[in-house]
């Protein structure tokens, strides 16, 4: 597997250092894997770092030392890091070193970090537990724990936020794994017929992934036929594909420590009146949205774009999700592509502005229950032109598996 | 997929409401989704439960509403569901809620709730939020928000302890899961050879995993081979299996939504006298523990039986990991089958008392870096007799695949 190179860490950790100063902090506790993952190259089901100004130290139990000491010593091991094994517990190993380093400001990652690890870490390092928010907005939070001595600062994204745009690597990861995924797509197509049951189509679709070089799915793969097709995360069951079928295949790989996406909605048998109705309605919608998709305009605008388009075919209803997500080291990432909400107490709902180096999909799709469901979703880049379509798989319907351009 | 019964989800809830009322709780929020399906059979990536006394109120979103309306019309739907849809966020829809139903003391899980969305939770309905274990010790806590008015309380393990014990269906589907496993076991033993890389070989291992009719692998199937196998928790990766190797195959699948487990270590071409002595050493460890294994032992024993073989052989210290772990919704649960941890500030370590009910995996290994490793698996069902091993695949050192018993 591929991983970043040193000096590709060494750019992100001096973001990563920016940010950190930006939001006066002495250091920052990074307990979200996919973070943790973007720092350090490290892939573990289990692991911290903290990140300080110097150096980051990476918290690790014994199952994972062998292969931590290796990466770090590799062209691939994150620069300044420091192994630190866990000898009874994550939370000791993790309170202790915040212990000796005493650094007198510390992040926490808010949506990663439990409400219960949250207030020991501050009774045992005796901090006080404050809202990064709550400072910003000079409201008074949760104020917890000794007056005088060191903060703990809940925050917000802070490394989410220098993922959003990709960097060389990533984007080489991202294409490579959306042209792989591709060639997939098309072999998988030619599987769809009548008889075969949306979990035997399911396991073909998944062993093809990981057959392809893939290192594991991005995601439980989707088999969704007639009825079930009209539910946009259908599990895929012991229902055989029949005639006068509409079929969504959505399915993903990780490729390099980062995921791609697809979803094709095939036919089984003819396609009815009704069904290429639907079907080019959505359709339409993906293109007004990619070709609204560059920088500078609003995630908000190219949800927008696709909306409309189904609204003109009656369908607007029929499109309850968003129009995309990002992609990235995780599935679902920032930029969400999504209609504009207004002030939403408690939930945060950015309308990013698109710029060069994100990466998302776009999925429009029409569902309606009882009668079946459409969804056709592709992978794009956002360059200073506009956006790279990096999937590439025919869009026009097919009938009984694939039929070339 | 089979579903547990109505009847069985009104005892889980009845017995759920009892553990509430011993802490003083009119309701809880359930964010962790194992405890959610648990609850209610249903299957999602996102979903949010809150138990009263006489309702379960399910926050669905868009994508998941048919599936949640059609499960609760089902034979399998939870008793008392009612299901609330999220319009703009979860946050928003679980804020409300709890708004609406204005119960004096709700518990929160304290290990599956971001300590992000507690505090805009406990901010939201102008609450105080206070820490169970803090509650008990009669310690100063986080307290915050408003006094005299609502009180969130953050709990620990409160449906985890309820998933301990497993109830009749629970049994049906780990004993169906881990006899289809045997038998996938015995198939992927036949596919060892010389020359096959670790990425092939896993991704045949999951194919057949799916095949067999599990829903999907219950983790990231490890095949290490050579020296990679002192890896306890390697990746997959592109070297090519070779006369001379040890190769630790651990893989596992999803039955009906439980977890099950299973390793074996196998030699390409001969196993030389240091292997077969190791071998011997973690078999006789792992033989150890199944006899100790029973009603009233605490886990601890059970892991020290392992570790007292191993010591014997010289191989205490190449042993890093617990003994098992349990079964269930998740792949790693309650029990813990590992040594007992003497006070640990922050962490618990409870040495659970096993009782009939109780299913785990015993599993020790020995990894000597550089060298390789061996760790042998199986699944135990805790029966009043002692422990019934519910994998059945031959424990003999295999050299080039399988030679039957």
């Amino acid at each position: 597997m591929r991983l970043a190179p040193r000096a590709a860490l060494a750019l992100r950790h001096g973001k990563l250092r920016q940010a950190l100063q930006a939001a006066a902090l002495d250091g920052i506790v990074v307990t979200h894997l996919p973070n943790l993952f973007y720092l350090t190259n490290f892939l573990g089901t289990a692991g911290i770092a903290v990140v300080t100004a110097d150096h980051l130290y990476l918290i690790v139990d014994f199952r994972y030392l062998a292969a931590a000491t290796e990466l770090a010593q590799s062209e691939s091991g994150a620069p300044g890091v420091r192994l630190v094994m866990v000898e009874r517990s994550y939370d000791e190993a993790l309170f202790g070193l915040l212990k000796e380093l005493g650094l007198a400001r510390v992040g926490v990652e808010g949506a990663h970090l439990s409400v219960q690890r949250a207030h020991r870490l501050a009774q045992t390092i005796d901090a006080a537990l404050v809202d990064q928010r709550d400072e910003r907005d000079q409201r008074p939070g949760a104020a917890h724990g000794g007056v005088g001595g060191p903060t703990i600062v809940v925050t917000e994204d802070i490394v989410e936020r220098l993922r959003l745009i990709k960097d060389d690597h990533e984007i080489e990861m991202l294409r490579s794994g959306a042209r792989l995924l591709s060639s997939v797509a098309r072999d998988v197509l030619e599987e769809v017929k009548p008889g075969i049951t949306e979990q035997e189509l399911a396991a073909k679709i998944d062993w093809r992934i990981k057959s392809a070089g893939f290192e594991r799915c991005s995601f439980e793969t989707i088999v969704a036929s007639g009825p079930n097709s009209a539910l946009p995360h259908a599990h895929p069951g012991d229902r055989r594909l029949s005639q006068g079928d509409l079929v969504v295949l959505d399915f993903g790989g990780v490729y390099g420590g980062y995921c791609v996406d697809l979803t094709r909605t095939v036919a089984v048998g003819q396609a009815d009146a009704e069904m290429q109705r639907v079907y080019g309605a959505v359709l339409e919608a993906q293109t007004a949205a990619i070709q609204v998709a560059g920088p500078g305009v609003k995630a908000s605008v190219i949800d927008g774009a696709a909306r409309e388009v189904l609204a003109r075919y009656g369908l607007a209803e029929a499109f309850g999700h968003s129009t995309g997500h990002g992609l990235g080291v995780e599935i679902h990432e920032t930029p969400r592509i999504g209609p504009r909400r207004e002030s939403d107490a408690g939930a945060q709902a950015p309308d990013d502005t698109i710029e060069p180096g994100m990466v998302f999909t776009i999925e429009p799709g029409a569902y309606l229950p009882g009668w079946g469901g459409v969804r056709i979703e592709d992978d794009v880049l956002v360059t200073a032109q506009g956006a790279e379509v990096l999937t590439r798989v025919p869009t026009q319907l097919q009938t009984h598996g694939f039929r070339r351009d």
